[in-house]
């Protein structure tokens, strides 16, 4: 059988009976047409899109490709594997084979008819050795910096967008629920984890949570009972928990859970590449009063930060309300981490990726938007003790606010 | 509780007791002196190690932190978060605190009574914007690349490392051999593939599979049945899977898996940061005689690649050689993908990453070393249809080589 053919003719089929959604054209059009005004603001001709979370949000496809955007004219998909797939994918109408780099500047000049005067790229991840490669490519043009650009119009979420993360919130909603009827007394925290996530991923949760950075690595078995819980480690977050091994020590792990401990679990769940963050309790009998108090401080502020959160409300102010709140309920020296080691932050954006903006934390003073998404997640450590906490993923509606992770917030005892 | 003081007196009891461990002062020594003798050749003063998986190799530890290793003197670890833990998972004598990135100039001259002339980075990985930051620091240093350096290192093995691997295949072998009571007629791809994963999880296996690139993703549910596995996608493999949307297109699909399909299921484990790829058939009752008789042809290129592997033997002949075989075979136009798709290469470098060198590939023309570690991945698509292969993992010896994926090699059928 002709590939190729077998391609054209079937995957489109298959692919939707599996549950697949593609972006429409409008909402791809709508998004370069935002980063167009933006590009003409900073005297930017045209934009190398390189990077694969800005690549699916600009062309719908996340097969190995380049995205030319130039700022008058069409796009041009170039896709070096798979090219019948990407066409499938994307809505654009100009899709290329590409089958080496140097190739780009022959066939964006055939496109176009000429090359950028000034060409913006992500250079917020883009790797010297190959910015090098496009500063030969391409000569004639002066190379900018496009990565705030392109992460301003990712900020504020679409329709489409919103209900892909609604999408994944329900994928949580089923999988916290499922997780009552897995927990037993002496499971390792990794073994709970791991059950949850493949409860995730038979409802479509693509395991991989996506983070802009070079070394920091997000995944979804942040499980943390007793002790573990009370462990900081790599990650700006409040506690990191005791991992596998020095190559991997964040997370869950080989540690078996007991009765009345707390067990905290963080899940990032991913759908279609949005994701939704989501922190609830689960605990094998009662939990001991400390944890439970602790947990209802939580509970507090994350309710007080819900009250906050509208359309131009700042986020550092929001920031610091929580801080001052947690101090009067008592938690000052435990908010957010051990003392000395408390991060700085209440909420992360989030969407294609965990970290972005807005940032509800210190230094952030800018307002919310409608159509912003992020995770808030009040937490309170006890070092060698254990931690509580909640976390939802949240909307910013043209009123206030509207939760993408529906699911009860007591603690889920078993 | 202080938890600095919890950290000193517990962490490294509990991680010890959970089966830590740690890389020995004696095992970083080497592999710094190789690096310097590295850094000598190329008239490098000093090198700035930035990457995580680079920073475990050279310093113990994948605490937030950066390691300056000079020319002669002692390596300083500067620790971001969280220094406790850095000081003890690296055996490093100098670690200290790094509160903002302005403050390594003054922290190295302070260390080492000077600035570099020319000071080393990892410029295959290190973004651009964070490049510009090191130039404004070190003003007076001229800037190189020493990623081809740090990599030429990592690529031999110390048998500690070797010592990790063979506990990532064990981790494999275990799973494997689980899997045959796992699979059911009319389960889900993605629901066998999360079931392996928490098997794997169970034995302490990192969920993670760490590669060097900026778009390029591994993940551990490579589980591809009957038409799934004649799908091409973004990742230069002789076959991507369906996945789950456009924006994870690889691997694990919501496809039910059926009786006499082929089950192809190729998983990574990651053991303290140490990969091992390993690909096993499965089908429920036998499979079709087509998929068995590729099955065997596939059997047969392994073993022909084995019966070449010592050192001294070239990796791109070695790759020509199955070119040739696979085409005898009666397999051209299917052997390592559809006509026009197929990849070129037959076994990747591992170890912290999925894509070290050496690469058994089409203008590849250099030695096996001993000490080496590479896997070794036959396989045949028929597109519409199935895939069919076979993967071990290898070390390099001093006649031949290892297998450090024991598992029998015959189809599992259940």
């Amino acid at each position: 059988m002709n590939y190729r053919e077998w391609v054209r003719d079937e995957l489109r089929g298959l692919s939707k009976s599996m549950g697949f959604r593609y972006t429409p054209l409008k909402e791809i059009e709508r998004r370069i047409s935002r980063l167009r005004e933006a590009m003409e603001t900073q005297g930017m001709d045209a934009l190398l899109v390189v990077q694969k979370m800005d690549l699916y949000y600009l062309s719908g496809t996340t097969q190995d490709s380049t995205l030319f955007i130039p700022l008058e004219g069409r796009p041009l998909l170039l896709v070096r594997r798979e090219l019948e797939r990407a066409e499938i994918e994307s809505p654009l109408e100009e899709v290329v084979a590409l089958t080496s780099m140097r190739e780009l500047p022959a066939l964006i000049r055939e496109h176009w008819g000429r090359l950028p005067h000034t060409l913006g790229l992500e250079l917020d991840v883009l790797p010297v050795r190959d910015y090098t490669k496009y500063g030969d490519l391409f000569k004639g043009s002066r190379l900018m910096d496009a990565s705030s650009l392109i992460r301003d119009v990712r900020r504020i979420k679409s329709p489409f967008e919103i209900e892909l993360m609604r999408g994944a919130g329900d994928i949580g909603r089923k999988t916290f629920q499922r997780g009552k009827e897995i927990l037993k007394d002496g499971m390792t925290e990794i073994e709970f984890g791991g059950h949850l996530e493949t409860v995730a991923k038979g409802y479509g949760h693509e395991g991989l949570l996506r983070v802009r950075s070079l070394n920091y690595e997000a995944y979804t078995w942040h499980v943390l009972s007793g002790p573990s819980g009370g462990i900081v480690s790599q990650s700006d977050s409040p506690m990191g928990g005791l991992g596998l091994s020095p190559a991997f020590p964040v997370g869950a792990s080989l540690r078996a859970m007991r009765a009345h401990e707390p067990i905290l679990v963080d899940f990032g769940i991913c759908y279609h590449g949005y994701q939704a963050d989501e922190t609830r309790m689960f605990s094998i009998g009662k939990m001991n009063k400390k944890f439970i108090d602790a947990y209802q401080a939580c509970r507090e502020i994350h309710d007080a930060v819900l009250e906050e959160t509208r359309p131009g409300a700042d986020c550092e102010a929001i920031f610091l309300n929580s801080l001052r709140l947690a101090k009067r309920l008592g938690y000052g020296d435990s908010y957010l981490g051990p003392p000395g080691l408390q991060t700085r932050f209440i909420g992360h954006g989030i969407g294609l990726e965990l970290n972005e903006p807005p940032f509800l934390a210190q230094g952030h003073s800018y307002p919310l938007e409608e159509g912003m998404t992020f995770a808030v997640e009040p937490k309170i450590v006890f070092p060698g003790e254990g931690s509580v906490g909640i976390e939802n993923t949240l909307v910013v509606t043209k009123d206030g606010y509207e939760i993408l992770t529906p699911l009860e917030m007591d603690i889920l005892e078993v």
